[in-house]
C-alpha cells in the first residue's frame, strides 16, 4: 500500500477468490451480467479488474437462483475474474414504479412485467448470495438530491438499521457461499455534513469489509460533493477500501482520489460510447462531428487499445452515422479503456510518488479544450 | 482446381490483390463497410476470406470519394484481405424511392435523405473503381419474381447491353486503379431458361473475368431454381468463378455447390444472428425458447467459434432476452462461423473425392429435427 506525501490519495490492494485488485480502481458497468457490448476477453484487454453488475436486474433477468445453477455470476458470464454487485436498492428507486419505502424493505413493481416483489435487507443478502459475487453491498436508501434534512435524517437512520440486519443475514448466510465474499457499509446522509458523520461513524463500529459513500455524484454541485467526501474519508479507517457509488467523470475520479476514494463504478464510458462521446487525453469528442469526416488519425495516437489501433476516425465516425454496431462496440471498448487506464495511472502515479505533478499536467490536457465534462 | 467425380461441384483458387480465396466460398455482407457487429480480427476467425460491400450504400455514405481518399475500401475498414463490391442495382430496385429506369441507366431518390440521384453502367463502374474492391460487378436489372416474359425479355436485353458498356467502362478506368480489379458479368432471364442461356452465351461471348448468377433466391419454388442454375453453369467457361447472387441457406448452399457453383453470399447469417436464429449441425434453432433456459451446454459443442468457447445457452439466451448487444454480437459471430465453416468443409469433401457422402451425412444431420430451412 502506498500513500501520496502532498494528498489522501493511496494504491492499495484487495484479494478477493477471483483474484486481486489493484487500486484507484475503476469498474466497469455489467448491469445484466454483461458490460454492453463488450466480449469478457475485449474486456480484459482494457486491463479491467473488477467489474459491477446490478442485483435489481439480475433478480428480474435471469433471477439469482439460475445464476447460482450455473455457478454463480462469474461462471454464468465467462468472467473469471472479480465481480461486484450493488443492492439493487439505487434500481428500486430509479427504475421500479410505485415502490413503498417501509422499516421491514421496499415493496416495488417490476419495471419490466409489472410485477410486484419485496426486497428486504436480508432478501438482498440472499439474493446476493446467490449471485456470488466477491464484494456485495447491502440494502440502503438513496435519498435524491435536492432532500429535506427531516427526510435525509429519516432515511439514513432506516439505512442504518437496515445496515445493521444486512450484517446479521450476512453472517447467517456464511455457510451457503461458494466463496468467501465481502460486505461494504454505504454511508448515506444526503449532503448534510451530521448525517454523513454520524452515519459513517456508525458504520464503522458496526464493522464492514469496506465502505462505500452513496447518494452524491446525482446532480449537487461538484464543490459540495469534495467537501462531504473529506469529512466522510476522515471518519473510515485507513485499512480498508472506499468506494465512490456512481462516480463519475474523469475529473471526478481525478478529484475524489486526490480524497482518498479507492474504488469508482460509472455508466459514462459504456453508455457515452454509445452514443458517440469518446474520450481522449485531450477532452471528449463527439465522433460525429463532421471535422472528422476525412481524419485519416487514430482517434487518440497514444491510445493502445483495438480501436485506435486499427481505426480511423473518419471511419469511426462512418460506423456511428449509419448507425452501424461496430461503432458502439469500438466505442465502448475505448471508452472503457481510458477510465480503466486513468485510475491505473492514478496509481502508478501515487506509488512513484507524481501524483500531484500527473494531476496538474492531466488537467491541463484534459481541460485545454472546450467540453461538457471540465465544469469544476 | 479439384473436381467431384459424381457432381458438378468443383474446387478452385482465385487470385486477386488481397489474397486468395479458395472455393466454394462463402461470402459475409458487409453492407456499409462492416460486417454488423463483428470487428475486422473477429472476421478473420471466422475464417472469412473475402466480403461484400454493397456499391449502393457506400455510394449514399461515406461516399466513393472520400474512400478512395481514405486508400480504398480495404484500408478504409480495416480488411487488409479480399473484398467484392455489388452493382448496387439490387439495391436501387428494392430500397431507393422513385426509380426510374431507362436505356441510359436508372434515376433514383435516396432511401435516407431522398436526393435524386442516376447510377449509368459507365458512372457505377466509376464508383466502384473509387472504391477498389478486387471483384466488382456491372449494373443490371435484378427482375422481380415473378415477371411475364415480355419484362424479363426486355430486362435482360438492357442487362446485357448495360453490361457492355459497363465492360468499355471498366477497360478504360484502367490506369485509375490503385491495383486490379476483376469484373463479373451477371446473367439475367428471371425463370425463362431461353432467356437465362441467351444471356450466359451473350456475356460469356463479351468475356468477364467470372460470371454470376442472378435474380434467383428471390421467392421462386427451389426446384425452379436448381434446373436454371443447372441450364446456366452449361453455357459458363468451366475455368473461370461462378457466384449465385444472395444465396442462401445451408441448403441452399449445399445444393449449389453440387451443381458447380462456387461463390455464395447471403445477409443470412448476419441478420438472423442478430434475431438469435443460430445454425447449427442439426438445424437452425431460437435460442431465446424456454428450453435453453437452464442449459450450460455450449450453442454448438462442435463449433470452434469464440461464442461456442465460452458461453452457454443459458447465458446467449439471458443476452438475447435482456436486449444486450453482446447476444446479437455473439450470435453473428457464430452463424457467420458456421457458413464459411459450411463452404470450407464442401472444399474439403471435394477435394478428398467425398462430396456426395458428405453431403448426405449433412443434410441428414441438418434437417433432422424440423427447422424452417428444411423445406427443400
Amino acid at each position: 500500500m502506498g500513500r501520496d506525501k502532498d494528498t489522501q490519495a493511496r494504491a492499495g490492494r484487495m484479494s478477493t477468490p477471483h483474484g486481486t485488485i489493484d487500486t484507484p480502481v475503476f469498474m466497469p458497468v455489467g448491469t445484466q451480467a454483461t458490460v454492453k457490448a463488450l466480449s469478457p476477453t475485449e474486456l480484459e484487454e482494457t486491463g479491467a479488474e473488477v467489474i459491477l453488475s446490478n442485483t435489481y436486474h439480475l433478480f428480474l433477468r435471469p433471477g439469482h437462483e439460475l445464476i447460482r445453477s450455473m455457478g454463480g455470476l462469474q461462471e454464468f458470464m465467462s468472467w473469471p475474474h472479480p465481480v461486484l454487485t450493488d443492492s439493487g436498492g439505487y434500481q428500486v428507486f430509479s427504475l421500479a414504479d410505485l415502490k413503498k419505502i417501509q422499516e421491514e424493505g421496499v415493496t416495488f413493481q417490476s419495471h419490466i412485467d409489472g410485477a410486484k416483489h419485496l426486497f428486504t435487507p436480508e432478501s438482498v443478502m440472499e439474493v446476493e448470495t446467490a449471485l456470488g459475487a466477491d464484494i456485495i453491498m447491502p440494502l440502503d436508501e438513496c435519498t435524491p438530491y435536492p432532500c429535506t434534512y427531516e427526510y435525509a435524517r429519516e432515511s439514513y437512520g432506516l439505512t442504518l438499521r437496515w445496515a445493521e440486519r444486512s450484517k446479521r443475514r450476512f453472517e447467517e448466510l456464511a455457510t451457503d457461499r461458494r466463496a468467501p465474499q465481502a460486505l461494504f457499509g454505504i454511508v448515506q446522509g444526503s449532503t448534510y455534513e451530521d448525517l454523513r458523520v454520524t452515519c459513517a461513524e456508525a458504520l464503522v463500529s458496526m464493522g464492514f469489509d469496506g465502505y462505500a459513500i452513496g447518494g452524491l455524484s446525482i446532480g449537487e454541485p461538484k464543490s459540495t460533493m469534495g467537501g462531504l467526501i473529506d469529512l466522510t474519508v476522515a471518519c473510515l479507517p485507513e485499512n480498508q477500501p472506499r468506494y465512490l457509488m456512481g462516480a463519475g467523470t474523469p475529473e471526478d475520479l481525478v478529484d475524489a482520489v486526490g480524497r482518498g476514494l479507492d474504488m469508482f463504478d460509472c455508466v459514462i464510458p459504456t453508455r457515452e460510447g454509445r452514443n458517440g462521446a469518446l474520450y481522449t487525453p485531450e477532452g471528449r469528442v463527439n465522433i460525429s462531428n463532421a471535422r472528422f469526416k476525412e481524419d485519416a488519425r487514430p482517434l487518440d495516437e497514444t491510445c493502445g487499445c483495438y480501436a485506435c489501433r486499427t481505426f480511423s476516425r473518419s471511419y469511426l465516425r462512418h460506423l456511428y452515422n449509419t448507425g452501424e454496431m461496430l461503432g458502439p462496440q469500438m466505442g465502448t471498448l475505448h471508452n472503457v479503456n481510458f477510465f480503466v487506464g486513468l485510475a491505473k495511472q492514478m496509481r502508478a502515479a501515487i506509488l512513484s510518488d507524481t501524483f500531484v505533478d500527473w494531476r496538474t499536467r492531466f488537467l491541463n490536457q484534459y481541460c485545454s479544450t472546450t467540453t461538457k465534462e471540465c465544469d469544476t
